[in-house]
């Protein structure tokens, strides 16, 4: 059966956004240091358009993290925009442009409805408002034979984490301090969901903990 | 110049002990699941007076991380006996009964005075009431050419990272989730004071992560 899996970029103190994140910042105070590793890999760059990049251990992590995903899941604030109803005279369209990185369908958890956003390259966004059982089954759906990949932010992966929905997760562990911020692991309580640590990776700036399901390593 | 080592098991989710800590189950609930990797070794039984054990990538680990210790900083907590001041009729002696498994000084961080206490094996507590400099001053005169280990709790060692004194930190990560307890970094700030992720090792149950000052790796 086709998987749900969730990688993320995620602090020594457990955070994965810095604190006071904004419209301005949306990563927060420092939460752009998460994300360096990847940013300066090649594959990383050649995905979002960019050129030159470099190629290390955590470029087949990255590689194997985007192969083989049907449609993506993610929440309000990391499609972004401003809070509260979406805005008919300038309507937000995410913030990767009009040709985003995905290639496939993306399903945006939120509280208000709008229709559908096709945009180049492939990628759609769909409104999802009833929850994020709808939001799975209709990224399954979507995806066909292939995975379904959890893109974040930490909220709506938590209530996934909660729910025993998460099939494999990727933390790719950055060895700094962040202090404050959005901490993926508050409240999600003591269970794992059968996720168990399968591998470990030590690539420059980050180490990367792969977690699956028992019967499934 | 000798160094100051700090070694811990932590979990996923940042804690280093679980909730309702207390006299009965000093490492809170959950806890005890944090050290499983190093009771099952042969060295750790060994240094603990038990047999049995196995050997595995964490065994050289363990090793290194015992070796060249002159003498030991330690929290009130971690040494143990009820809070407040100390009992004259019934003596707490620490956890570890008649020869504990230091054999070297100890210098136990407390605001209750208290003569030392000589165990068999080489162990001494010395109770400390005047801060952590004066602790690691003392431990360090003890240890001669030797390093001084911070064996903790949580509460110490966050005051020895934020102070700078940390030389270097040896998190043995653990893939659980405690949900509540006591979390290594909370109020350490963002600032590892020079210590980088300098070695990641992956070990049944757990990964080792050392940092280190730059200049010294």
């Amino acid at each position: 059966m086709p998987k749900l899996r969730f990688r993320i970029s995620i602090s020594l103190d457990g955070y994965v956004a810095g604190p006071n994140q904004s419209l301005e910042e949306p990563l927060g105070v420092g939460g752009e240091r998460l994300h360096e590793w990847a940013i300066s890999l090649a594959a990383w760059r050649a995905a979002h358009g960019m050129e030159g990049g470099e190629e290390n251990a955590s470029t087949q992590v990255m590689a194997e993290s985007l192969v083989n995903i049907g449609a993506t899941i993610m929440g309000r604030n990391m499609f972004g925009g401003h809070p509260g109803p979406w805005s008919s005279s300038a309507p937000w369209t995410g913030w990767w442009g009009e040709n985003p990185p995905f290639h496939h369908p993306v399903f945006v958890l939120t509280h208000y409805a709008r229709e559908p956003l096709v945009m180049k390259g492939g990628t759609t966004f769909t409104f999802v408002t009833d929850g994020i059982e709808s939001a799975l089954k209709q990224a399954r759906r979507a995806a066909g034979s292939k995975d379904v990949a959890l893109a974040g932010g930490a909220q709506v992966a938590r209530e996934y984490l909660r729910a025993g929905h998460v099939d494999e997760m990727l933390l790719s562990q950055v060895p700094i301090l962040l202090g404050a911020g959005e901490r993926l692991f508050d409240n999600v309580g003591t269970d794992l969901h059968g996720l168990e640590l399968v591998r470990t990776l030590a690539a420059p700036g980050v180490t990367h903990l792969a977690f699956a399901r028992k019967s499934d390593a």
